[in-house]
């Protein structure tokens, strides 16, 4: 099974420029998610997980379906003002201004070992604000993993103390 | 196990009045995910389904987890302009206005039986509008289902010719 070919190029989405990669006939085919769940889940191994956090919303499907394979919890990281408990929060830049992420302040025990998960790695903007709100709650992050790595915007140089695993690479 | 413990009450969010449900706390334990996703695999006992539509973003939890237990694809619905291909669109009314969702035109075919599932049956004008959705391409709806029912607030009765199932009722 050739996994790209359940990913499609939208070009000039969401904006002039851009090629956007939708992963939605990848999500209507359970084969293709199956693989593409066990590839992240094999790259694994050996670690010890105690949660997963995914990352608002394209981060919710593998972040869920990982985190129930696993036998572990799910954390969700929302935009502002979504989640309803006690935040904390960590901003990033956008290429014009910053945006904000949030995390519910009592879902991380100190030491956990803690499995980020978002669906693509662009800029790394997203996910290493993602990796400062788990390190607030001084949880230990195992892995950052996508569903895809754009590698050509070095996303990586971001979080690269931290492993790093991508299902498929662009 | 009692779900119901997993489920937890904010008063006055996302605003004054409003006692929000949070089903962080379920989604932060694996067995009370699985135990929920259970009641409503078993719901659908006897039943065909080609696929699941999950809506933005709550709903993307136990869509997915249903769509990969019951290995068929996975459809989204989302706000408008986060699905990056041709979209059908469909409004609901808000207290104040209204307000829309969309969903990719090439996910369903004629006949396809179609499992919609979203996490809250509130006043049902979110689900109502998901209905319509499906209709608009001929998929044949097998069941509305949520984590949990509000019954207080009389959803079920804007979408009464469907067959509904709540894992939990309020």
């Amino acid at each position: 099974m050739i996994l790209e070919n359940y990913i499609r190029t939208i070009n000039d989405f969401p904006k002039k420029g851009i090629s956007f990669k939708d992963i939605t006939p990848l999500l209507q085919n359970a084969e293709a998610t199956e693989e593409c769940l066990n590839l992240l889940i094999n790259s694994l191994q050996g670690k010890k997980i105690d949660k997963v956090v995914g990352v608002e919303s394209r981060g919710f499907f593998f972040g869920i379906l990982l985190a129930q394979k696993l036998g572990v919890g799910f954390i969700p990281v929302r935009k502002p003002n979504k989640l309803p408990f006690d935040t904390i929060s960590a901003s990033y830049e956008l290429e014009y201004g910053s945006d904000v992420l949030e995390m519910h302040k009592d879902v991380i025990k100190k030491g956990e070992q803690i499995l980020i998960h978002n669906d693509v790695l662009a800029t790394g903007g997203t996910i290493k604000a993602v990796c400062e709100l788990v390190e607030q709650l001084e949880g230990e992050i195992v892995q950052c993993n996508f569903l895809m790595e754009l590698a050509f915007l070095n996303g990586r140089e971001k979080i690269s103390e931290y492993e790093i695993f991508a299902a498929l690479k662009y």
